[in-house]
């Protein structure tokens, strides 16, 4: 019998997209938790003894780090359900704009929310990259003629992108400006409302205004705001 | 017929890997030596238009960007000889340690050749991200009684971490110091020897003098030395 658990933090866009993974494999799991250093558990010390950081799987005790690997290895330990491609160029694009999100996109919010003098910089850079993703979009959906990045089927990358559609609300309140997804990005805009319907995307997105007001209290605690 | 080319950089760590995964699979391939920018190719820009980096892998027409998503796509698109681990949790640790090379050994690297001020945090740096290797190659070669990372085959790690090795002489040269090899980090100190030995590994490494007076230079037409 399988033992899973999942250590992670509602509000990380990368903590989000683990359990996501496993509700669409249908792996049962427990959750628990984390907090900020220095309340980080010895369980998650012991289990990323190299980056100290959430998310991780822990499957039949052993653990699996960053949420990108931790996503591939679900979609290769657990069969039901293909959440990569089958096709080798399709993986390839998958996990390249998936990459992309991590390096690029978070960046760009990151420098949003938590620096005093990049706010600017970070939120032309967000719609630059936001314009990257939609013709990744665009690419991927055969015109926006198949639902999502995976095609037909809601998958990896649609995984890895998801988790931000919380943190929009996020970066335009305190960038003070308003992404324009119905004019410059039609089919992200159509995207996100269609995998917000989703049973293992609404388990597991908090609301927007939840986040919000808890990444403030933050910035208010590290004296960003 | 595959129609296969590569668009590389013939000092590049990250280059390197392109050209040794393709040489171990058996693919035959062109091979374009790019320049730094302003003199990068039309061919580049064209073809990794989000980054205008190299490596890019070049399939049938399909360019495919990122070196270790490169490697996974040459391991998935060409069946002679797997890369990767069969196992998922082993793949998943290859996985693992080849990102933990690029954002951290690279990184730790990256201070000691190009930053002025960050040379001893570099130094410092990279031997615990050794030491980390360490033990990772402890406990993917079985305790050291098999001779890769890759268990008993020379795979997608070792092809990862691999070109680095001629890199060494040129942290130790610009950073004053020496790397305690045989004290310190006997497993990776056979390992390099060991891959050494390879025909792939040899035909695609330059000679780390060659090397150490390409970057000497680059650094003083960038007046960081």
């Amino acid at each position: 019998m399988d033992k899973v658990k999942v250590l992670s933090k509602w509000v990380s866009m990368f903590g989000m997209r683990v359990p996501i993974a496993l509700e669409e494999k249908g792996v049962k799991y427990e959750y628990q938790e984390e907090d900020l250093a220095p309340n980080k558990s010895d369980l998650l010390l012991q289990m990323n003894s190299v980056y100290k950081k959430i998310p991780v799987l822990i499957h039949n005790g052993q653990p699996i780090c960053e949420s990108l690997i931790i996503l591939q290895y679900i979609d290769e330990a657990w069969d039901y359900k293909q959440l990569l491609p089958i096709n080798p160029y399709d993986r390839a694009l998958a996990r390249f704009w998936a990459d992309f999100i991590d390096k690029k996109f978070f960046d760009s919010g990151f420098r949003i929310v938590w620096s005093k003098d990049k706010v600017e910089e970070g939120k032309r850079d967000m719609l630059e990259n936001l314009q990257f993703l939609e013709g990744a979009l665009k690419e991927m959906s055969a015109g926006g003629s198949l639902p999502f990045f995976g095609g037909k089927d809601f998958g990896f990358l649609d995984i890895a992108f998801i988790p931000f559609a919380c943190w929009f609300h996020i970066y335009e309140t305190i960038g003070n400006f308003k992404i324009p997804f119905d004019s410059e990005y039609p089919l992200l805009d159509a995207w996100v409302k269609r995998c917000m319907e989703r049973d293992s995307v609404k388990k597991v997105l908090p609301s927007p205004d939840r986040a919000l007001e808890h990444i403030l209290q933050l910035r208010e605690r590290y004296m960003v705001g």
